[in-house]
């Protein structure tokens, strides 16, 4: 197919995560079949967005305003930080509902393989708050993954000398979940961390 | 996440095939964090392909020109007519070189299940041509599913009175596939084809 403008289309969404070439073209296909209706709202909703959104100074949130409807929100408590990787896990958090204080999210965790270091992490809002005297609890709530262990070790040893409590998401075997399916660290971790009924 | 804009945007790619809110929530914000190298030019590209893309008349092509570039190439045989369900099989065929005449686009195929009946198929241009005499040979590249079947089945009733040349693509097994994860039907017809090597 040699139209430019299809082609085009085509490799921008191939490019985003969880597509290929094949569903890049299933999708522009149904977006061209309903220009009106699928097409140019899309179109308008991407042109909002970038001029809209953007990111939170304070916790790395992306929304319409900074600081963000989390940081604004008096209801929150500001001394309880929750550190999550990306927006995706904050957002995910916000879902469950299972947070009432606020959020770093960090952009990223330490990986020697991807060339990530304590300078590519948004942590200066953290310490800067931790200075500040103004937290009670930072909770690490990274991935079960050996670079998110690296980078919660790192945090917790950063953290320390500050003198506030340092929390980590509990590992276990998630609900829903048969025991049958789960690695071997996931069923040691739960059965260690057992509370009683 | 109550932010109206990008709740909006996830809704839009979440209806788009074979995405859903999670993997809908993972592109959005795939764009978000590169609003001047993903975002923006998404947009732009989808507004530009609004206004330029269109069905060509003559096939049911999509192409910014109307007949198609297929159908206005002198060098293929117009008298050589392929009849596909859409233009996703279109494209496949082009990319794989594998038809040197036109097309005609059906836009979809007979289904008592989906309510989809002869007034639906995008056929008019075909009798057209057929009526003229201007055809040697209908080639029908359907899926092999009953609903292909049936529609197959149909057109050559169809076509049978304008005597000219009506053939269908073999079933077999697919380049690199293997025998045993197959169907029975697929095996059959392969076995019921075969040719001498
Ligand atoms: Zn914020
Ligand atoms: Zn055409």
């Amino acid at each position: 197919m040699p139209i430019p403008d299809i082609d085009h289309l085509v490799g921008l969404v191939a490019r985003l995560p969880g597509l290929g070439p094949r569903s890049a073209r299933r999708v522009v296909l149904a977006l061209l079949r309903d220009p009106r209706g699928k097409l140019l709202p899309l179109a308008r909703a991407l042109e909002s967005a970038a001029v809209s959104v953007r990111t939170c100074s304070s916790c790395g949130n992306l929304d319409v305003e900074d600081p963000c409807h989390i940081c604004r929100d008096p209801a929150r408590a500001k001394d309880v930080i929750c550190v999550v990787e990306g927006v995706n896990d904050l957002w995910a958090l916000e879902r469950a509902g299972a947070h009432r204080g606020v959020y770093l999210v960090l952009g990223g965790v330490l990986s020697a393989l991807r060339g990530v270091g304590p300078a590519d992490l948004n942590v200066g809002p953290l310490f800067e708050r931790l200075r500040e005297g103004a937290v009670k609890e930072v909770i690490l709530a990274l991935g079960a993954t050996v670079d998110g262990a690296t980078t919660m070790y790192w945090l917790q040893e950063k953290i320390g000398p500050y003198r506030v409590e340092v929390t980590r998401v509990a590992q276990g075997v998630p609900m829903g979940g048969t025991l049958d399916v789960l690695d071997d660290g996931t069923l040691a971790a739960a059965l260690s961390a057992r509370r009683p009924v």
